[in-house]
């Protein structure tokens, strides 16, 4: 006896959504039969949108989101200074840099950070292109901006080593407690880079 | 001063992915960024299943899935009795009966249940549909096979009332203790449908 499925549109559907990050076979499922059954689904409009992402791409400057090949939004800004560079793991480190309002400077994405486990060698980070810029706009300081784990430790160093040649001042942000967190929260790790990176306080007048 | 956020692009998108069930403001960042980001996303694939999708429509005779409003593949069996006519709340109840392997008559999805909460009444469920099938296929028995919580017993009462002028016997599916549990793990409706639910057992040669 045959037994019955879902057509195969619906199949391919599901085979198709599980292939999203975060999405089991049980939300595919669901999200699938949300589009075939609800008159609120509106498919088109949400298939039109995913074939529309096609057409960001990365920044060939910086490595943000640029839409077809062009430059970013921040590239793209001339009130904004390449003297200081600001080197980032991935380009959504940006946004929350950006949310800070504190930085006028340029960012150079590396798109991702060096993981021996991941099969994630130098060679596959945009590290070339940061090389390439150092020499072509000459950067008065170079901020790294990387991970304060190991892979972003790892990769920090890396790069420290290799800009050294560049008459740029290589600085990393801080690493320290969290705002609005207390002692008793923080790691032994935080605790000790917050104590060998304490800053100098300015005597009240 | 401006501040810099995701191109237009992916903000539609977020705000399209959002709008799936089980999609929260976080994942649906996650699934966007994945599908800018990663060379394994083919986001193209995924929107054409979407797109697909819009060909799946309800089956014209019992509501199952069916493809460019054909009848359904079980309508289309021709082994399959008229008979013996199985009403179920949604067409996704239809794949689990199917998996038992023991029902070999048609279906009638009603596409929900009467749920005055959610503003569904009789008349947005295809009722009418499953009178018109009563008289022109007139089938000898009626299995109702709905939910067994207070909106599926109220709808089964409803047809129950609704098909009594029929000829046909009117069963509904048995309540009771789940396969593979105990009682102590049963509530207690479970268990009192489960007692006024009995059946005597044959006596061992």
């Amino acid at each position: 006896m045959k037994r019955v499925e879902y057509p195969a549109a619906i199949k391919a559907l599901i085979a198709q959504l599980k292939r999203m990050p975060g999405i089991g076979p049980r939300s595919a499922e669901r999200i699938a039969l949300w589009l075939v059954l609800s008159r609120d689904a509106r498919p088109g409009e949400i298939a039109a949108a995913i074939s529309e992402s096609a057409r960001i791409s990365a920044c060939p400057r910086c490595g943000f989101f640029a839409e077809e090949s062009s430059l970013c939004e921040i590239c793209r800004d001339e009130s904004r200074t390449p003297e200081v560079l600001c080197v980032v793991e991935q380009p959504t480190d940006i946004l929350p840099l950006e949310r800070t309002g504190m930085f006028r400077g340029t960012y150079h994405s590396l798109g991702g950070r060096i993981s021996p486990l991941d099969h994630i060698g130098p060679e596959n980070l945009r590290i070339e292109a940061l090389l390439e810029r150092m020499k072509i706009e000459a950067p008065k300081e170079v901020i790294l901006a990387l991970g304060g784990d190991v892979e972003g430790e790892a990769t920090s160093n890396y790069l420290a080593e290799l800009l050294e040649p560049f008459p740029a001042t290589l600085t990393r942000i801080a690493q320290g407690l969290p705002a609005g967190t207390g002692l008793e929260s923080a790691d032994e790790l935080t605790l000790s880079r917050a104590l060998s990176g304490r800053t100098k306080m300015a005597k009240p007048n």
